[in-house]
């Protein structure tokens, strides 16, 4: 991967002298940024582009050529491929459309690019993409020509799965004065994908933050565990939510759309902030750029009182709590005043100062005195003097961070190219909207107050209770009492019950059991049991049982005639407790997963459930709860006790081990789980196990 | 009002020759923008200030000036005033703070400029703000200098309880294009308010668009009514919204918090935008501008794949349909291109055209073609020619709009002054993030889908049944006998009952009524008659009746000895039904307030409740239901009936009316109504009449 972005040299394939050549382009572009290794050209026809004369083959390049960057129509490249790997180039960038996002016969071509790459142990990037930039030695593969003084080198790194996207992240993260170092455009990811980018980006020296624009995640897991690990600070920009994007994404660079909630749960387990825009995701990248946010004690100081009523509403929103200032710190500020209007608070509304060398003293007491998590300064300034005060501001709360350790930020709102002055004084501090900056913060905030916590999934299954493999044995929908025992072997409880063959049992086991009881009919032919009328509510007796178990029987017979009948489920019914779901299944990019929901209307109507990876830390399972708004009934409203919450944490954390260490398990749904003051309870739970039958 | 924006002549008061005084800016600010009329100083010492002399007195101007700006010392401001008035100057600015937003001692002075106004008939802006710019003639009164190249002349009209964000909002609309027609910062509104600027604003023939800043709203009903009946676009940035920032905002401009979700809920009656942010704000007024976008079919024409991803996520989001496209208008878009490797949908991705004046025929084509309601062009290019390409296909994007009366936007990405020199080529349809011009967009469509439905207050509450007065002599929380009375008046049903003084009577009630039925305990000296034991529930018989009668008058007595016994409610119990509630209030600034939200924990839990102000009309009244998450359960979840929501709609609508036509009412809840398949029936209710006993 090295060579991909430290090539010693360059043949860029599919130049011409036309003035509308794309791959001329590419090397105006590495002219433009300096490259500083070698650029070969190749071409159908001989001749000069910028300087670089056009060889008409690949054969007739030099030995040991690091890189190839090929772009012509697609039918060629598998042959080129071929061309390279015979000529010892072990690295290729293919910017070409028309493949597996294209068509059928694309999709071929795709096939015979990689075989072609297979076969003389050639990585490459692509097809169908923008490509690499390197801001480090200059490489610049992009095929439209790029400003110089538009990209400006950074620490953070970008890695798109869209072309055009990655010049925006280019443009953009210059623009709001923090820069890139690499920016690479997956295209399809034939062959190198974005859990390979990522890994290079997480040991490469240059990259401090690191950002990816997403359509598609096929490997989830890796990519998350990946995530997971960095030290340094992960954003995901993750695109395709839509219905409608679905199919452009497609078409596109050929990705397939995930569930977003589980994308978003397993973000958030990694620690990784999402970003929901561009700007979002500036605003993060600026965030990750600042001296870490370690709590949630703020300070705004504001010239407009008006600008310091909305900060004051943004911080709250975003969790934040405005530090009280004491009265003796305001007497002292207060000194400093030239004209004393204003009643001093937090936020610090210093409208009336007009010598913004006050400001950064103001902000220094501030920041000495108070210790506060982190400092917004709000200011708003004309043209002329007071931009130039306003420059020595921004330096000045620069320095500040610097010597002090502090983080600030400084959201500045004057013309706009006043603004823009600022950004050389004071880099990535400088915002342009409050929301911006205090998101910014927040996200520093919430990076640095929690920690990823994924879970490895246990290599070996073998570690798993033994009692477990009778139950895996039988494949497709297990029967009631095979998926009860299994929740019962990883010590989710469950109402007592029993199998039963006959009626004789069947009223021994409920006089032991207790009445009321519930009866289940138990066959491998009957996939929903209500629905055939095969479980009986609230018998109350045995005479009722005697009855009620002839007529189940018969309903069962005649609905699903010959069905095989593994006995009847008699089991204890509860009274009261509270309904929750306990859910799982197999993402297939993202791996096992749980849900977690309120039973009845709450997951249907107001969609209140949480997922997250299995297998779950105490943690996750408390967080996955507390996510769910209706889960306040479980801590008592209106006067009534609280349930068993830790029962239902553990009872998830079960079902998360459950998941992880049978890959044999497809889907798990423990529904209802009642939950009551003292322990939790499964009446019923449906399983399905990996195998012909279903 | 129109002197204040229009005079012929202004004088400033408190000018000096010191290069820091303030005042002075001012009338570098006139010069600076021109303004056409004459301009006078006022201070302490004579001298001159930017070329215009400064008079020692008030009374050394010349008569028949028209317009006093005030910046001097508060404890001045009185004389000044005066001084004003008897000199004939009808009409005043004053920018000086340290009045009620200060202290005691400011709110005295206020009260003494305004004793001086009153006296001289004088109308004044101020004080504590900023005060006032119109583009037309160049007046411009802020005492920040400006500078007239950040400040473009277009169609909004900005109002602002906040100089220094009544600033902001002057750059940013300039900087995106649109411009500022006029600009007032109201400051402590002590005379002219938010109500009279939005009714000048809505007359004047040069502002075509509203946009409000607001911190506090004191007259909310005559605002919401004002801004029902206004023809123009209005925006309001409504903020003050947080615990921490209610006190800033006090001492900033005098302001008290007001109930966000009441705040909302009468925007949304009044079809008012609500800006979230300056930057929301901004894409509302852009898409203000813009011809009307009179439905939800969308077209999406992208350059960028990834960008196209993006934008059809958001367009899902803000409710758009991304428009199908016939496949004989796909082959036709073919046959213009030059690679054929792009699979054609909607969004439409051009990523293989690199001549743009093609974009500009497709755009053409689909416009005429596919009569989308609006089509968004996401646009991206590198710096040199593709810049020029680009600025002739924005110019070719806004003739299109013009001839055609198409609604377009434009989102460009590219290098940032690059994208500056679109917005002299397409002006407001210029948009540089995705979300911004979905946005927009979306805020057109939704204004011209719904319309302003703000019925009025009736003004004569005379013609209110005449039973209602009986009920309204008795003053204090109402027994529940009236309560449901009154709700009676008003048609909202309730579960039958009868008054009854003693057993016998009771138990005739009872046999009528039919068991099980309730008592429930009246006395005007029981506020919350469950407490004290005052209700039974589910009596069977007559004799359960009769023990029960006797128990609960003795446990009445036992806990409010002496309590007056108004008799006893006799009342049908019903079975089944969804609880909901209706409730009722007077906000002091919006006046009759209704609520509606599901009974039991959805109200607690998950704060699903919505609010209008009364009266409703059908369609608020079936708006705040279906705003209601929770409400779902009505229409018949898990294979349940549907219940009478045409019921809850009459009964919501009713409740509103009662609150309208009976302005003693302070505060109404029927709690629980139960809707059954067929009606609704009041269980419980609670009136607060205006008086003295509570």
């Amino acid at each position: 991967m090295h060579k991909i972005f430290y090539p010693d040299s360059v043949a860029v394939i599919g130049v011409s002298e036309q003035p509308d050549n794309l791959a001329a382009n590419i090397i105006y572009n590495m002219l433009e940024f300096g490259y500083s290794g070698h650029i070969h050209a190749v071409g159908l026809r001989s001749g000069v582009a910028h300087g670089i004369p056009i060889l008409t083959s690949v054969d007739c390049l030099p030995d040991g050529v690091d890189l190839a960057v090929i772009l012509t129509p697609a039918v060629t490249v598998p042959a080129l491929m071929e061309a390279c790997g015979r000529k010892g180039i072990r690295r290729a960038v293919i910017e070409s459309g028309g493949f597996a996002e294209f068509s059928e016969a694309g999709r071929r071509l795709e096939e015979q690019v990689s075989q072609a790459a297979r076969r003389w142990d050639m990585r490459f990037v692509g097809p169908n993409c923008i490509s690499v930039v390197n801001m480090e030695n200059g490489l610049c593969l992009p095929f439209p020509r790029l400003d110089r003084r538009a990209a400006k080198r950074g620490p953070v790194s970008v890695l798109a799965q869209s072309g055009g996207v990655s010049i925006t992240y280019l443009l953009m993260l210059s623009e709001v004065g923090l820069g890139v170092n690499k920016v690479v455009s997956i295209g399809n990811k034939a062959d190198l994908d974005e859990v390979d980018y990522l890994k290079y980006f997480l040991d490469d020296p240059g990259t401090e933050i690191i950002c990816l624009y997403l359509e598609s995640i096929e490997e989830g897991r890796r990519l998350i565990e990946l995530a997971a690990s960095s030290p340094k600070p992960v954003i995901v920009h993750k695109a395709n939510t839509a219905q409608a994007s679905a199919q452009i994404a497609f078409s596109h660079t050929a990705a397939l759309a995930n569930d977003d909630r589980i994308v978003s749960a397993a973000l958030r387990q990694a620690n990784v902030a999402r970003a929901a825009s561009f700007d979002d995701a500036m605003a993060l990248a600026q965030g990750f750029a600042l001296p870490p946010v370690r709590g949630g004690d703020l300070i705004v100081v504001s010239r407009s009182g008006g600008h310091a009523v909305i900060a004051a509403d943004v911080v709250e929103a975003r969790g934040f709590r405005l530090t009280p200032i004491p009265d003796d710190f305001l007497a002292e500020v207060r000194t400093m005043f030239r004209a004393d209007v204003i009643a001093l608070a937090n936020p610090l509304d210093l409208g009336v100062i007009f010598d913004f060398d006050l400001y950064g003293q103001i902000v220094e007491e501030c920041l000495r005195a108070l210790h506060p998590d982190a400092l917004l300064l709000v200011h708003t300034f004309s043209t002329g003097p007071e931009s130039e005060m306003s420059r020595r501001l921004a330096r000045r709360v620069r320095e500040l961070s610097q010597t002090l350790g502090n983080t600030m930020a400084l959201c500045a709102f004057a013309q706009r190219e006043d603004v823009e002055s600022l950004k050389p004084e004071a880099g990535p501090m400088v915002f342009t909207e409050i929301e911006a900056a205090v998101r910014a913060l927040a996200a520093s905030r919430d990076r640095h107050r929690r920690s990823a916590r994924l879970l490895p999934l246990p290599s070996a299954p073998a570690q798993r209770p033994h009692e477990v493999e009778a139950v895996l044995a039988h494949a497709g929908v297990l029967t009631t009492d095979l998926a009860l025992g299994l929740c019962g072997i990883f010590d989710i409880p469950s109402a007592e019950w029993a199998v039963v063959e006959d009626v004789e049992s069947a009223r021994v086991a409920a006089s032991m059991i207790g009445y009321p009881v519930a009866l289940k009919v138990l066959s491998p032919d009957v996939l929903h049991k209500s629905d055939v009328g095969g479980v009986v509510l609230g018998i109350e007796g045995a005479e009722a049982l005697q009855a009620e178990w002839a007529a189940l029987l018969a309903r069962v017979e005649q609905r699903v005639p010959g069905a095989r009948i593994g006995g009847v489920l008699v089991q204890q019914m509860l009274a009261g407790g509270c309904e929750v779901i306990l859910g799982g299944k197999r993402d297939p990019s993202f791996g096992p997963v749980v849900m977690f929901g309120l039973g009845g209307v709450y997951v249907e109507v107001f969609e209140d459930v949480a997922f997250r990876l299995a297998p779950l830390t105490r943690e996750d399972a408390e967080e996955m709860i507390a996510e769910v708004r209706g889960s306040r009934l479980l801590r008592g409203v209106r006067g009534e006790p609280p349930l068993d919450v830790e029962a239902v944490t553990a009872a998830l954390m079960a079902l998360s081990r459950l998941l992880a260490e049978c890959p044999e398990v497809m889907e798990v749904d423990v529904n209802p789980l009642l939950v009551f003051e003292h322990g939790v309870a499964a009446v019923d739970a449906r399983v399905i196990v990996r195998g012909q039958k279903t």
